[in-house]
């Protein structure tokens, strides 16, 4: 394997762009705060968090049930973790003490052998590790490693990373025991915290642990089976089903898995940890099911915007070309946990496809999980909504025609709040000699090149158009190559990259283009790039296997899916049919949302032939009427109160 | 209001008809025998009934725990009462032994009090009408009486009969106490059968009683939701969710009910009493109810099928124009309850319409429910099945691929037993001096107008062609009206009337044709009635309002809607877009399912634009391809193994 490509840290890098920092802007303005508020039960309307609450009970600080869900540490574990990112481009000292005060609060609710999770500790103290399949300990502890980890790296602080080495060499004395030779996590995300926490430490046994956890799983029998035959335990969960291996991916072992399947955000919160594993011990067999599992998802069970998870019950994966656009779920965090997964194989093969696919799932469905004003999420998001039918006590009751405020199970709002403050580390990756841009966006990137201190600059119309500027200066004299990212939806015959104005022969390999940079150390030769390329809005069709999206057509620009809503178009979506002759118009509205690119098509509406008719069927077609069609981009439905969306649109 | 119309006692009726005739012969050779070994638990692969031991138990002949549904009990009591219809046209003292035996067996298991029902006399002997709205008690006790009455009808053995009039007794003493002044049965259906308890007896109090029922439905407080805050109250259904009174349609009386709602079983059933009450009262205010929830669900709420409730999660009604294909429950037992509720109203209104209704749900829905071998059944009837993701554990579970054995909750089997077995009381009504024509089946029903006995004989090619000759004798002379109903799907132009070899002015009255016939003792003027009309194959469309069938159409042939199946027309039927200018060909089938109207339309089929393309999306339009596509009649499918099925077709 080639070496692998690294992130760039936090503290270096400035999201200054009018795309994006509607979105990361919302982060330290908005989300943490209200968030924090949140965890403190302090949100009038909200369904009660209690999080704090249950980490000062387990603390000994105050008294009372445990409430929420068995995975209610998570929320503050995710916040923590945003916080830290957001302390990156933001020193805040408030928010600084906050956090330390919620480690100090983490610390005491540690318990003496190192064990820490609110839930057993203050309601099952004796049900430890009992109900691996459901008790979520392992998840919830894979993201307090993480957060742990995030705030480690960026403010250098470790009491709370060595709070999770102690819970992390806990888990590496239980679970190589003979009651957990073959133990498994029922939720994958301890695998990211533990190899996270290796990276930070050096601890090589972490890794070792998550390794063991991927390869036990499909072992049989099946410990997560096995576990619920003994004595001790305990139905944390109280789902009448039985369990179901192939739901928690351990029905065959990873490296035979051909498909996705299950949880999707088990499966990718998995890959992702796959991937990293595969690049430590150069695991080219764990290697190559990442990428059969990878093209499994987005040859045919991925929608257009990046979501995945078809099942509106289990949230979870079901067949190759099974992609209702109404009663889907698209978990925001499935969105999430694929855009982690594709950020390890970019890293990893240096291939663009896989940033294709990551930006597709941020730019779409990540940022659909958010309002406009940081305050109300999406957990599901479908492509088609008509409010009407969205009744609780349905098949469509985990739709929802509005975002929430917050969840009684909140694994989404945390979960947005801590990618978004972290997008740097998906839009730019060096290489020893080497800086790749995947995603353009401004600002401000500083790498270290052989000792030199690179400083790249971005000027970007991304994602809407595809102008592109970066200035680079060095505090040293350094040659090295910068791989810029022509995404799959460029126009080939438009791209054009000029060096110090000059035209460079533009030679794509892997979706990136090359170009050798020497920097002189006084600047003298300054480093001026010019990207551009066309990026023309398209129609697009589904795969013919693809029964739901049968005769349809949606519409992209770029990385953008492009959605209709009731707000522009009146009730009644899918009565429009588009003309795909009829070409699309780009308008810029710079009212709407504060200036977007909006899309025109014409087409056709079906009404019924009688006014007022009141029956259900007839012989009559119903009256094609002429239309015209205004489509925003999808992340943006639902910003102007309840009503209908639809992504795929009929053909006329 | 009119004098309400009669069916014809089952004993004076022979079907004797080649489209009917599939589906009644297999009542008495195939349902009655293989249910009879279910419900003894005697067939392999099946679910266990435990019915007849539950009895056994009960009555003190067997040891052992009840086992299955609460409402168990009903399995018999629909067998029954298939059985008792059987036995009018099929004497078979090997049946009646039997059923004599199951009487004897059900009369042991009663309570001295006249309880009777096996779960709570087995499980919770104390727990006796505490939980009204999950127990099912009541909506046993009426299927017990529906059975009994349907013995006694065709017998004239009154074991049974007294047996549930024991019990009906124990009802009006105990629904009319302090404690129970305001309680209503969660599960409507004792109301029918308490009304058909009074047609057989006279005995007013039990008429009373069910009109009672009906008229505290949607009191405030709420009886269903007041016995869940007593200490006696069991938890008998273990259902998280809370109680809904809407899932029971006791959000509001019943009187101001404007739209279908809640669990579709249980509101048909109601309609079809609120329908008899508001005959036997001369309750108009009650009646402009039926008319209205009818309305509301022939005009906003039902399937082109005859099927109804649209979610497949609490197998309930959900919006007006809400009417998803693939995912929706359409419930057997629904369309079963809503031919019910058409037969009344259209007993009581004289209207024809209400007879095109149940013909459509009778015809497509409740014959589909069971395989023309008799052996295996749909619950659920969707318009649109792909086999392939219809997973266990995701949003499609309830929907299955093939009909299955029996079930563990087996209302629908035996009800389409019952239904079949008196499918002469749908057929023929009878007026003071009027026979009523509604279903065209071959061949004898016998009736008695002003003591005379009037035999008439039909022989009819419905449904496929509108030829139909009925002739009439009498064994005294008599004169009458011949309503002979002329269907809205027949050519108007079309209709010819002879009788006697002249025509007769055809003067349709709410869709019946009035001939006068007048018949000689001596039979010398023998009456011979000719009644023609086309039945054109015909594209249908829907409502604009109907989201998911916009751009679609279906094909139908009278009251039969087409379907296409994978078996004709090879995989992934979406991919087929009709061409309705094309026209639609009748081909006759001798070969397929013994005789069968096939039809043939042209169209397009999409296909990938590179044969093996890899990816979801592209924008490369998919190429047309000309088809030319076979359906048969909805009910026939998965007749011929697994495979995909599709009613609504795209529209070229």
């Amino acid at each position: 394997m080639d070496k692998r490509l690294a992130s760039i840290k936090l503290n270096n890098i400035r999201i200054k762009d009018e795309f994006w920092n509607r979105y990361t802007d919302l982060v330290t303005a908005k989300i943490l705060p209200y968030q924090w508020e949140v965890l403190n039960d302090r949100v009038e309307d909200a369904e009660p968090s209690h999080c704090i609450k249950n980490f000062e009970i387990a603390a000994g600080r105050a008294s009372g049930d445990f409430y929420g869900f068995v995975f209610q540490d998570t929320d503050l574990a995710k916040w923590i973790e945003a916080a830290a990112y957001s302390l990156a481009y933001n020193e805040d000292s408030k928010l600084i003490e906050i956090v330390d005060g919620a480690i100090d609060l983490i610390a005491d609710a540690q318990c003496p052998d190192g064990y820490i999770n609110t839930y057993f500790t203050i309601k099952e103290p004796e049900g430890r590790f009992t109900n691996l399949s459901e008790g979520h300990e392992l998840y919830t502890a894979g993201h307090m490693m993480e957060a742990a980890v995030a705030y480690y790296n960026v403010t250098g602080k470790d009491k709370f990373l060595k709070v999770m080495c102690k819970m992390a060499d806990l888990l590496c004395d239980t679970f190589y025991t003979e009651r957990y030779k073959y133990a498994i996590p029922g939720h994958q995300e301890v695998e990211i915290g533990l190899i996270k926490l290796y990276q930070a430490t050096g601890t090589r046994k972490y890794l070792d642990l998550a390794k063991a956890f991927i390869d036990r799983r499909g072992h049989k029998p099946n410990h997560l089976e096995e576990e619920r035959k003994r004595e001790d335990w305990k139905d944390v969960f109280h789902n009448p089903d039985p369990f179901i291996p192939e739901y928690s991916q351990c029905d065959e072992p990873v490296r035979i898995q051909k498909t996705a399947r299950g949880h999707a955000v088990r499966a990718v919160y998995m890959y992702t940890a796959m991937a990293d594993l595969a690049y430590e011990y150069d695991d080219k067999e764990l290697m190559l099911a990442c990428e059969r599992l990878y093209e499994d998802i987005v040859n045919r069970q991925m929608y257009i915007t990046g979501g995945i998870g078809q099942s509106g019950i289990y949230e979870r994966f079901t067949v190759d070309y099974d992609l209702p656009n109404d009663r889907n779920y698209a978990e925001t965090c499935a969105s999430i946990g694929l855009a982690l997964f594709c950020r390890r194989m970019a890293q990893i093969t240096h291939d663009a496809k896989y940033v294709d696919t990551m930006e597709r799932a941020l730019i779409n469905t990540v940022i659909a999980g958010i309002a406009m004003d940081g305050r109300s999420f999406f957990y599901v998001n479908p492509l088609e909504v008509w409010p009407g039918n969205l009744l609780p006590y349905t098949s469509m009751s985990h739709v929802k025609p509005v975002r929430q405020k917050w969840f009684g199970c909140a694994c989404c709002p945390p979960n947005i709040a801590r990618t978004l403050a972290s997008l740097g580390e998906y839009a730019v990756f060096t290489g020893d000699d080497s800086v790749w841009v995947n995603m353009y966006m401004g600002e401000k990137f500083d790498v270290n090149i052989h000792g030199a201190q690179v400083n790249l600059r971005l000027k970007t119309h991304m994602p809407f158009k595809g102008y592109n500027r970066i200035t680079i200066s060095s505090d040293k004299t350094v040659c090295f190559y910068l791989m810029l990212r022509i995404p799959e939806y460029a126009d080939e015959e438009s791209v054009k990259a000029m060096i110090n104005g000059k035209e460079t022969a533009s030679v794509i390999d892997k979706g990136y283009l090359s170009i050798r940079v020497r920097i002189d150390a006084d600047n003298s030769y300054a480093c001026d790039i010019k990207l551009d390329f066309d990026i023309p809005a398209r129609f697009v069709y589904a795969n013919s296997n693809v029964r739901a999206d049968a005769g349809k057509v949606a519409i992209t620009k770029g990385a953008i899916v492009y959605t209709m809503e009731e707000a522009d178009n009146g009730a009644n979506l899918p009565s429009f049919a588009v003309d795909t002759k009829g070409g699309i118009t780009e308008v810029w509205d710079e009212e709407l949302f504060g200036g977007c690119m909006v899309l025109e098509v014409s087409g056709t509406r079906s009404e019924n032939e009688d006014t007022g008719r009141e029956s259900l069927y007839g012989i009559t077609p119903p009256r094609e009427v002429p239309a015209r069609m205004r489509l925003i981009p999808y992340a943006y439905w639902n910003n102007r109160g309840e009503g209908e969306m639809l992504v795929w649109m009929r053909r006329k």
